[in-house]
Formats: structure tokens, sequence, C-alpha cells
């Protein structure tokens, strides 16, 4: 099957349009058909909702795809969005793997402002040294390698950011998470999470690993988890790239 | 020492004005001055080069810090500058710290977009699944921690994106680094690395650990390191997030 054209693989960053960039406002301008799961769709800036919208329910996400590239066989400029960064948990790679079926059809990426940006930037500097970003959701990785990845991200002493925190039928994962986390890390760590990030309502938190134990998240939340040295600062949760400040100049 | 203002943290992203975010393009037109490293100061879009642009040389990122308090503390609208996301190795942090001694200015970060969302954007699909993002300087992190890093990574089956994998002084960084992940990974462990990106001559490579091992990469140059799922599809680099394809598709 030879399909021919281009589609562009937008990231839309966390919802606002103030924070998607110039280029990916560019491909949703030019695009033919506006193509995303039905959640994202709804975050499309208003301009764009007479526009062709085509969408397929959650766990379609293969039909979704291959609808872009029929779409982009029939001539029209196809542009596929994804929240926050395509590339980042997104369809990104599952197009490129459909893609080796319909090699006259180019991908172009279009990177969006990911939630670990995003979030980070409502909690104040919590990723600002070495992190490890980690899913928690189970539906397409074996829980036992989410649980080896929690340990290493542990053992690195890195700056932690879990994405899928929760859903309605894994409402204990962050419970299980913290639990991994505190047989290597001390209850008093610094953490934080932000919910809703760029949306209306968005709600921000620090606390420690201990307390982060027993919060309740929705799966609209990022989960940020300091590093030995990451400090609360005036409410915020920074992690420090290690510059020694001059003191005598305060 | 009591000052009063606000200071916007912008992430500039990669460099080009067209991934910069609107809200990024909006604080540096409400700024009376733009302060940052000399370097991301030129890569500004030419309509705010006439503002007043403030700078200090390199490593003395304090001062420039300080000098966005003392200009707010005038009364001015400061814009601190950073490339890429300046909670990802930029100065929010610094600023945060030392934003203790002026507490009546408020910090506002502008997150933009990262070179491990740029670069990945531009190789595939390289972070599509967990990863780790780990800087190979050691100006401010001793060699021992960024070691441990790297192990850790390497244990738990992350991409890997290295940030700063070298400079005039740190020539073979890539090469101990790569050493220590071949300790742990196979040498055919699919990678990437882009130079320049978002820039004028943006150029990709994709091969494997043991040829990264040997290659020479210059200071503005970002690393990825595929996980033991990784492939190489169309000459792009794909970190697969565990769709099972329909293969009667085809």
């Amino acid at each position: 099957m030879q399909m021919a054209g281009r589609i562009y693989i937008v990231g839309m960053g966390p919802g606002r349009e103030e924070m998607m960039t110039g280029e990916a406002l560019y491909a949703l301008e030019q695009a033919d058909v506006i193509i995303g799961y039905t959640v994202y769709l709804n975050l499309l800036p208003e301009r764009f909702r007479d526009k062709e919208l085509l969408s397929t329910p959650m766990r379609m996400e293969e039909e979704r795809c291959r609808m872009c590239f029929t779409e982009a066989g029939k001539g029209k400029r196809v542009a596929l969005v994804c929240s926050g960064d395509a590339g980042i948990y997104g369809m990104a790679s599952l197009m490129y793997e459909i893609g080796r079926e319909y090699s006259q059809t180019e991908l172009v990426m279009i990177p969006g402002i990911t939630a670990a940006s995003s979030g980070a930037a409502v909690l104040g500097a919590p990723v600002n040294h070495d992190f490890c970003v980690i899913s928690l959701s189970d539906l397409l990785t074996p829980w036992g390698k989410i649980e080896q990845r929690l340990k290493a991200a542990a053992e690195g002493d890195f700056a932690i950011v879990l994405y899928n925190p929760s859903s309605h039928k894994r409402k204990d994962y962050l419970r299980r998470a913290c639990d991994i986390l505190l047989a290597a890390v001390e209850e008093e760590r610094v953490c934080g999470y932000v919910e809703n990030i760029g949306r209306e309502g968005t709600k921000a938190e620090v606390c420690t690993l201990r307390e982060l134990r027993n919060r309740e998240v929705n799966m609209f939340t990022t989960v940020f988890i300091g590093n030995s040295g990451s400090e609360i600062i005036n409410g915020k949760l920074i992690t420090k790239r290690g510059y020694q400040i001059e003191r005598d100049h305060r």
C-alpha cells in the first residue's frame, strides 16, 4: 500500500494556546484535517474547530494512526495532535512503526511543552538537575519493569517525574511507587504535584515523600520527587544545580 | 534588602522564534530589560534587540541572577532568558535560591522546549518511553555522581538523554560515559545525536553505542541512547511504547 504526503505530529503542550509554539500553531493552520483523541481535540483553539476533525476512542490508538495515513493518502494535509509532546508518551513511535507500511508519507515531529517542563514551572524548579521520567501506567508496560525503573531512579539519586500516577483502575499505584522509593529514600524527601497544568483549576502542592504516599491524585496530575539535595524554598520545590552562592552579598 | 516587582524566567527553546511559546514571546514583549548569557541574547528575535539587554560572562551566573533582582528593584519589568527550558539545567534554581534575599520579588517560570524534546523530534521518537536526562558536565557535579547516574540509568533500562556531552576541556567525557554504559548494555544498542537543534546547520546521526563511543561531538550536541527495545526505523531512532500492531492490516 503506497501513499503520499506529509503528516505533522504536533505536541500541543498542556492545553492553553499561549503554551503552544508558533510552528505547532502554523501546522494546525495549514492542516486540512486534524486528528486526535477527543480530549485533545477539545483543547484546540476555537479557530481550528471548524476544520475537519477526526477521532477514535481511547485504546484505539492504532486506528487513529492509520486514519492519519489514510487521510494523507487522499492528498489532505494532516495534523495529528497529542497533549504535551507527541514524542513523550505520545503517538510518535506508533506512527513511525505503522509508517513502515506507508513509505511515501513523511512524518514531521513538532515538539511541545511536556508536563515535566510545564509542571516544573508551576512548582518552582524541581528538575533543574539530572532527572528521570517514569509513567506509572502498566497498560503497555509490565509493572515489574516500572518497579525496576523506580528502584534505579532512587539508586541514581535522580529527581523523578511520574506521569500517569493514577487512574480509576490504578488508584493505589502512586502509593505502591512511593513504597518502592521509600525503601531507598528518606521519608522527608521533598516532593510536589500539579493537577491540570496549563488548564483551568491548576492546583499545586508540595509535601514529603511520606505524605505523598497517602495523597490521592487523579489522572490529570504530574508528580515530582526531589533528589537528595532538593529543598522547599518559599513554598517552591527546588532541585539545585550546585552553584556556590556568595553569602557575603547579603 | 527588600525589592519589588516580578521577574519572568523565560525558556527560549532551541533558538528559532517559531519554537518559542506565545507566553514566552509575550513576556519578552512586555519586558523593559532582557538579561541573559550573551549567546542566548544573540538568539533573540530581531525585534527585541533594541530593548535594554544586559549580560555577564560565562561562569558569572550568580552575578547575572543578582542583576535581575537589582533591575526589578528599580521598577523595571525583567525577563531572564535561558535556552531550552530555564528549569532544565537553566538558571531557575539559582534564581529561587538568591530570591530568598529578595522576598518581595515574584519569580514566574515560563517553560520552553528543552533539547530532550527538540532533539528527539529531529531523531524520530527516542524518548517515547521512560527516560533519564543526565548532564556530563562536571563543572558543578562531581564525576562520581555522574557515573552513579549513568550506571543507574543502564540498570533501569531507561532511554537516556545526555546534555553537555563535550566541551573543549572535556573532550573524552562522552567516551567515558559510553564505557560506563557498555559495562551493562550491549554494543549494538541504538543511539543518535543532534547538533545545533533548531538552529542553522542542524545535523543528526544514528549509530550504535559502540560507534557513539568513538564519535566526536561538540558542546552544541545532545545525545540519545535507546532502551533495550529501541529500533532504527527508516533511519529514525524509535523507542516504542509497547502497542501491539495488528499485522493483518498489511
